[in-house]
């Protein structure tokens, strides 16, 4: 008797995880408009209407992909609260980098895509530099300046250059990482500073 | 005998010149997705067809509509070269800030729908960035610095910041605007001194 291999029966939440993943993977290599539903349907070995059992529309299915790569980039890059401040950026900063290095087409997705005409992507952006910023302004005890409107509009405004400078550093690497990691984290106190 | 006001014949360039011109002011108030070819035809007292006599296609009317914003934003923040560096400077970015808050629409397109899927959009607003890039990095004696990569990096960062600051600021205006104007005056010399 010959045994027939079966595909595995996940549960549905199990099965759009797992859709999920594959959503970010690929989108790591392709832009948004690339990751079509029926690409993904066929990598998953699914039906183009089984997908659309667990994403209501091609939207929605970007919608949750964006969000996953926005999760996976705030968890990689958390800040580990064990480590001095200076290393503490450092090491989140170098994690943004690998990050951005990694996943460049998903992350361009994220900054770029995202800040298109999509008001739920658009909100997904907002949110994961809400956090990224929040980060910082948290602990503004450690590079020594109070907290002010000013401040927190120059934490957001780093923010915005560490994006540009890491994505700038992909395309072109001119400089060495650690040469890129020196000078972002020495921004950061510079900028501030002058709040 | 009475005299019938009749519409001036326009060449074809005038024409297209204020046809960008009237997208452009349109653009002020209204996304770009908003920004249709049947509105724009109503407003213009023209018809569809004869709009598209002008622009190929609506994808081709939105590119030429963002690249004249492009051209605007870069025309009125000029450099003033016979002021001194930091009145420059300053000029500059005060011009930038009264653009951004009159043509708030206009603005997210350029810089937000822009950086969307649409690779000419892309390039108009890669285009954009670099002219800013390089009005400092072309006078870095101003600032005491040697040219380096990093310091190239470092002012497209910079830009990126005053970008994300200024948009932060319409939105919320929790400063005032000389302020603003005095925090994003400092942090540019701050962020080139650590390249």
């Amino acid at each position: 008797m010959t045994v027939v291999s079966k595909r595995v029966r996940l549960t549905p939440d199990a099965r759009r995880e797992q859709l999920l993943d594959l959503g970010v993977r690929m989108l790591a290599t392709r832009t948004l408009d690339e990751l079509s539903v029926d690409v993904l349907a066929e990598e998953a070995g699914i039906s183009r209407g089984l997908l659309f059992h667990y994403f209501k529309s091609k939207q929605d299915f970007h919608r949750a992909v964006v969000r996953r790569a926005a999760d996976d980039l705030l968890a990689r890059t958390k800040p580990d609260m064990s480590k001095d401040p200076t290393t503490r950026l450092s090491l989140s900063l170098a994690h943004y980098i690998d990050y951005v290095l990694a996943n460049y087409q998903s992350y361009i997705s994220l900054v770029r895509g995202a800040a298109g005409s999509d008001e739920a992507l658009l909100e997904i952006f907002e949110g994961t530099r809400e956090v990224m910023t929040a980060r910082i302004t948290d602990n503004l005890e450690v590079f020594g300046v109070q907290d002010s409107p000013t401040v927190r509009l120059m934490a957001r405004g780093w923010s915005a250059l560490v994006e540009e400078a890491v994505l700038g550093w992909v395309a072109d690497q001119q400089l060495s990482k650690e040469e890129l990691l020196r000078v972002l984290t020495a921004t950061l106190p510079a900028v501030l500073s002058v709040g």
